[in-house]
């Protein structure tokens, strides 16, 4: 009962109907307060569902839940609150969290495919999570059978940093296999959920979910994906939101790669190694010419950005002319050198 | 000695050292008798080299031979010579061939990889070259171990007709072992090479043939090639005659496909099945929607081409404003359905 009422006010927002969800992204977007939204939009949008009072006491009650069991609320408005997924249409209106929430602001990746990966698959996502572990950036994936939680161990083995998102609470593992996994996941990254504490996998759930998986990161890759592989979704999602898709290649004959080589097809890029991946974000690879990436626009990102006051990402895009998905990258950089700082609300600030 | 003159002029235009070839081909598509190629070259571009008079003798000597070992020599001027091969820049003046001549006109596609092929290399290459021969395709590659036989023998599993260009003279079969290979192409397709019979293998005719591989065929599939594979001669080949460039994805750890998925990075089309290589060669695929070929020229392309007079792909290619590598496949549908017929020296003359 001492939560600040912003913080009930956002966890209500995530119990409004799913069909409410891109009218509270507009609104959150617009920097309109959480307690107003909570009245509109379950005035104007889901008029026959449970009313903001009920919803408020729903809130409570999860997040005392939370607390009971380890589990942050990281809220929209909050400067933890991942930027890259602050920028995204449906943006969760907060993110429960277990584990280290340092993880939550630093570049990510995700690795996702098939649930009955083969050796190779499997293999071939272990490899590229430790080599892009191995360069600091975060591995965000499903926490699923296969190749998601290949991705994951890839990137504990090489002692690097990794998101699990589920499709339940961050307190429901599923699969109950995985809660192992997923506490050596705690360990240095996070399990992460927008569904209140209890909340148990449904089938729904899930392909929301792989727009958070995507919302975070800055390239998805596609590894092992069949034609009706549920990592399509977050690979469409990364494309809605501006964000790069990568696919490995594979067999031909086997059929599992057919969703993955349709993605090629369609103008993903391919990618063999983790040097390719770290190319398409600019990252300088030692022994590769430097990236021909966002460094042009420096002094127009920073100009726009006058110090002390905070901007969100269309304005930003407003000021400076570059769409948004190109913004990003350049943000993320200049936050590692100091000169741009996030805030709540999927703000940037320059120091 | 009872040659034809223009035949034994163009057996002389190919022992000029290689050097003077592209010269050779422009005067060639410039209509320009041989007589006149053979001697204007060998003062401009060889004058160290050997006189016409005893170039001419070796030729007169080389038909004798070829005669005596059931080998044709296809002359540039003849309608029998591949107009596909007629439109490159450096074609060859002739060339020698040993089997069925028919299969030198119709719709061709190269696949083309390493000599080391896996066993998943060997077995796309096979199912693919049967299901393109299926189709009426013809099948031309370098009968080299590896890929490049396994294109062969899946055209010839599925009774379709190949072509084998090789690196030596066409009774000089290479390596040995595919000599039985050999003789079964023959039986439906055929033995090719632009080498004057008798001529040992050396290890600069083989990027020279690849050319010629390329220049027949309307694609280039390349099926496992490593870094350094020699396939990728003929996928730039392709790429300068303004063939498609086709390549199958497979494995990245085992880096047997490097090359093949740099070249689907430098914008290769992916194939899995006959049916990618069938839609870019804008031949129907059943179940599939109709290609946005070529079709749309159609009236472009006939009223260009006044009956009677044969034209060559430069002057078509001006009338149209239709670029070779576009004009070449309608002009072979036109070909197939009886309105176009390909008469001596890659020219085209409406029926």
């Amino acid at each position: 009962m001492s939560e600040p009422s912003e913080h009930v006010d956002l966890v209500a927002l995530s119990l409004l109907p799913v069909r409410c969800w891109r009218r509270v992204g507009a609104l959150l977007h617009a920097q309109i307060p959480p307690g107003s939204i909570l009245e509109r939009v379950s005035r104007e949008c889901a008029p026959d569902a449970s009313r903001p009072a009920a919803l408020r006491s729903r809130a409570v009650a999860a997040l005392d839940r939370a607390a009971a069991s380890g589990i942050v609320f990281v809220p929209w408005s909050d400067a933890a609150y991942p930027a890259a997924l602050a920028a995204i249409a449906d943006p969760p209106a907060g993110l429960w969290a277990r584990g280290n929430l340092a993880a939550l602001s630093r570049p990510a990746v995700a690795i996702v495919g098939s649930r009955a990966g083969s050796p190779y698959g499997l293999s071939v996502a272990e490899r590229l999570a430790g080599d892009l572990a191995g360069h600091g950036i975060v591995v965000v994936s499903g926490l699923a059978r296969g190749v998601d939680s290949a991705a994951h161990r890839g990137a504990l083995a090489a002692s690097g940093s990794t998101l699990a998102v589920l499709g339940s609470a961050a307190d429901v593992i599923y699969p109950a296999e995985h809660r192992d996994l997923a506490r050596r996941i705690e360990a240095d990254g996070a399990v992460l959920s927008e569904l209140v504490p209890g909340t148990p996998p449904r089938k729904p759930f899930f392909p929301l979910r792989n727009r958070v998986i995507s919302g975070l990161c800055r390239a998805v890759l596609i590894v092992e994906a069949g034609e009706k592989s549920g990592s399509l979704i977050t690979a469409r999602c990364a494309l809605e939101q501006g964000r790069e898709v990568l696919a490995v290649p594979g067999n031909v004959l086997s059929g599992r790669n057919r969703g993955g080589h349709a993605l090629l097809r369609d103008g993903a890029k391919i990618v063999e190694s983790a040097d390719d991946i770290l190319e398409e974000l600019s990252v300088r690879v030692p022994g590769r010419p430097d990236p021909v990436g966002l460094s042009g626009p420096e002094d127009l990102v920073l100009r726009n950005l006058p110090a002390g006051e905070p901007c969100d990402l269309d304005v930003i895009a407003d000021r400076t002319g570059l769409p948004s998905p190109r913004l990003l990258p350049r943000l993320f950089e200049l936050e590692m050198q100091g000169l741009v700082r996030r805030v709540g609300g999927g703000r940037f600030v320059r120091v």
